[in-house]
Parts: C-alpha cells; structure tokens; sequence
C-alpha cells in the first residue's frame, strides 16, 4: 500500500495511493493517533477517488514527528569523509518544517556554493517504542520511503554540530510511503541509486547499511520514546559531493533523482536563493 | 503580558495569564498564523476567566515549531567543558515533542547515571524570517520563557552530534512566555540561577552572551527561514554538573529550578525511567 499526504492550506491529510488516483483516509494526526483503525479503512480503498495531479501533495507524517538521522551508516560513506565507521549510530536532527515532496524545488542558499546529495532510505515508525529491542523495534516499522538529505555543506562544517546545515528550506524532500509488507527486510538489500541531471552519481546498497533498522530504533528508544509518525532516515551510501575532486555540488538548474527499489524515483529540481520562502 | 498552552487531548490552544487565572485566545496553529490578530484580542482581556489550576499547561508553541538550541555561548561555559569559544553559533535541535513545562516530572533514561542542567532563556519568533539582518531579527521575537535543556549526557556524547542526549522524555521544562515589551533587551542582563534542591548551582547573566538573540536569529536565517512560534534556547551559563569533580548529575528524587529576571522560575522534580511514556 502507498500512502501520501494531502495539503489543504494548513491541514494535512493521509490518503492511499492506486495507481494515479488518491482517496482521502484521515487527518494525519488523527491517522497516526489511532493508526490501525485508519489502515484497516486504507486496506478496503480498492480505487483512488481524485487524481494525483490535481492535489498537493506532502509528507504523510504529523508536524510533531521528530525526523531522525542517521550519519555514517554504510563504511564506505564514513570512509570518504574520513571518518572511522561509528560505534554508536551518529543522531542528527530535522525538523518536519524541512521536508517537501517529489518534484519540489529546493533552493541553495544565498550564503553556500551549492548543496549536496544524499540518497537514503527514511523509515516511519507505527507504534510508541520505549526501551525495546531491535526485533520489537523491527517489527514496528509502518514503511518506507524514497528521501534525500539535500545538505548545505558551509553551514554543516562551521561548527561541531551538523543541524543548521541539514535544515535548509525544503531541502528534506521525501516519496510516498509504502507499507512494510511491500518492502520486505532492508537487509535484504534495496538498491539506492542517486543522479544528477542523469549521471549517477550514488549507487548503493541498504544491505551495507553498519545498523540495521531495528538496532537504530531499539538503541533511540533507550533514550526517548519513539512514536507514530516519526522519521528515521537510515544514512546515505558513498558517493556524496563534497568529498570529490574538485567538489561537486548541486547548482540552480540542477535535478537530483533519487531511486531506490519499490520505492520509486524522488525528483528534486535545484533553485536559487530568490525561491526561498 | 503572559501566555501559556493549554493542553485539551491532542489539542493546544494560547492563553493568556492574569494572576492565577486563564483566558483562551486561539489555536496555537491559528495563533501563530494570524499573530497579530490574536495579539490584539489578548491585550484586550483585563482578567482571566479559568483558575490556571484547574487547566493543563503546555507549551505555548505549535508542533510545528523548531527547537533550536544553542550551544556554548556563554565564554566560561564553553571553557568548563574545555571548549574554546566558537566563531559561529553552535546550533543543535530538539523536537517539540520533548517539550513540557513546569511542575512535570522529567525521567532519567535506564541508561543514563543523571540528567544534567542547563538554565536558560528561550525566546520564541514572532515574524517570518529570511536573510534578515540581526536588528531585524532582534525586532522579531514575541517573548521569552525560562528553560531548563536537561541533558542525558552519555547519550550526547555517544558521537560528535548531541542530538539523542538534549531530546530524552519531557527533558525540555520551558515557562510562561513573556512578551518581549515586558523583558527589554537581553543584553542589558536578565539573571539566569539554577538550584538543585535548594542550592544554587549556576548564576549567570545575559549580558554574557557570545552571540545576542539578534546576531543569533539573523545568522539562522541565513540557512533557514524561521517561522512565527519556532523556539530558541539561547544557551546556558557556566556551573553545568557534569564537568565537576566528582561529576554531578540530577536523580531521582532531586528538584531542580531555574529562575530568570522577569521570566520567572520553572520547577521540575526527577523521576526514574518507569515514568517514562
């Protein structure tokens, strides 16, 4: 099942996707709030009822969902930017003010040389987790998506601390959600491909990732308790732009795709400055 | 004047405080998005309509808001915990769902020996801001509220990002918001103390800022556009309790209360992780 969000001005709502249409399920606090009960309604949808280009489409998650990173989960990513792989999984923060959706653009600011990519895999977890162990946390997972950790380097790298840079206006677009059921285990190895105006440019594989998703969850819950809605992106493979020779960065013009399997393709034209809300 | 959330289910709304009594506004979504509006219905009230004990507070801010923290901003702070002082503004996040106020218990995590303090001021924006100058920005914040970023330090020093260690359950107590006319200029010094159980553990002032609420604010929104109710704690005065010898960490049991000029004080009693949500 494929599930997306809908803005009406400021009201989101969560709908299930068929083919090219949607129905409308529930307000998305009220969904995540009582999430089986709104699943089961999703499951009867056998038609969407309003084509998908004629809404506006968001991330299916609540405002107050916490969107948790991961850094330096595959080697050869902690590798090129010469970190050693972590013992602990590297916890950054987003805020949902920062997510977008496919095909929206996302503006570098007017103080950065460009943005980077980072194709990855985001997970949204269905139930409250506190204190449990990575099989628990495993099996809490409601699904999926397609996310891109577009971040603004000069602002990641002026201090210890990576959150201003990963918070740049729209730069955490993120694909519909698709339910667990049709993703299967991540350590079975989903494909996460990323290019830029065609060429690519990332290509790796979840099944590298250091933590799994159950672990990265299980070990957060030890510390605060996880609730429906909230984000977890899983890290990014190597292949990010920063690192290269000369760096590469994305520029006004630009599109970055990311594709990862049964996920789909998330696609993010690059903007300038002046495009800032 | 004085504004405070009022929790009803998964609902917020703005009040205002006369005394010890309460008048609803607005939504806190509808207040944010029409500030001016409700502001002025605000002024308008002469006393409160509900005793402020009869209500369940919450944080005056929606849960949409950011939670930016800052860290290191105070010159002897930073050189306590053998940091220099920073060039650039040290920005970490919380999400709004580690946010409660005063009065409500704050568990220590199982695997943590303590919570840590850190008294601060929190200012909350009250203007759209992108790429604003810090005069500007100085002119755009609604008000102030005390606020303690209690911190499970193992878990913010389990990598180089603090993230997992500043969100841990009901871990960020934030007071009344007072607006801006009624504090003046942070600069020209509010009183930050801490007490645990009774005994004063940091006493510092405003006036010792790094980086003012402007220069802070300005800076931001350089990356990001910051929107009416985002939160900004702007970091903590010398006398934290994990650099002491031997280290001191909060347990439960303990109290702990910070008290600010003008913004009053925020009590928060400790608890073990059974209380955990």
């Amino acid at each position: 099942m494929k599930l997306v969000g809908i803005r009406t001005g400021r009201r989101v709502d969560v709908a299930v996707q068929i083919g090219d249409a949607v129905t409308v399920i529930a307000e998305v606090g009220h969904f995540y709030a009582d999430l089986e009960r709104w699943l089961a309604v999703a499951r009867q949808a056998t038609a969407g009822e309003v084509p998908v280009a004629e809404v506006e489409l968001a991330p299916p998650v609540p405002a107050s969902a916490r969107v948790i990173c991961i850094g330096l989960n595959y080697r050869a990513h902690a590798a090129e930017g010469g970190f050693v792989p972590p013992e602990h999984p590297t916890v950054f923060g987003r805020w949902v003010a920062s997510l977008t959706v496919g095909e929206t653009a996302a503006p570098v600011p007017a103080n950065e040389p460009g943005l980077d990519w980072e194709g990855e895999v985001a997970a949204v977890v269905g139930r409250r987790l506190t204190d449990v162990d990575a099989e628990t946390a495993a099996g809490a997972v409601l699904g999926y998506a397609a996310f891109n950790d577009l971040t603004a380097r000069t602002a990641q790298k002026l201090t210890t601390q990576w959150t201003l840079g990963k918070n740049g206006d729209r730069s955490g677009p993120m694909g519909p959600l698709v339910t667990a059921d049709e993703v299967g285990d991540l350590a079975d190895g989903l494909r996460v491909r990323t290019r830029v105006n065609g060429q690519t440019v990332q290509d790796g594989n979840t099944r590298d990732m250091i933590f799994g998703i159950g672990e990265l969850l299980s070990r957060i819950s030890r510390t605060f308790t996880l609730n429906p809605g909230d984000v977890i992106a899983t890290g990014t493979p190597e292949g990010v732009g920063y690192v290269r020779t000369p760096p590469w960065l994305l520029r006004p013009g630009d599109v970055v795709e990311v594709e990862i399997d049964r996920l789909g393709v998330l696609r993010t034209p690059i903007v300038s400055s002046e495009a800032r809300p």
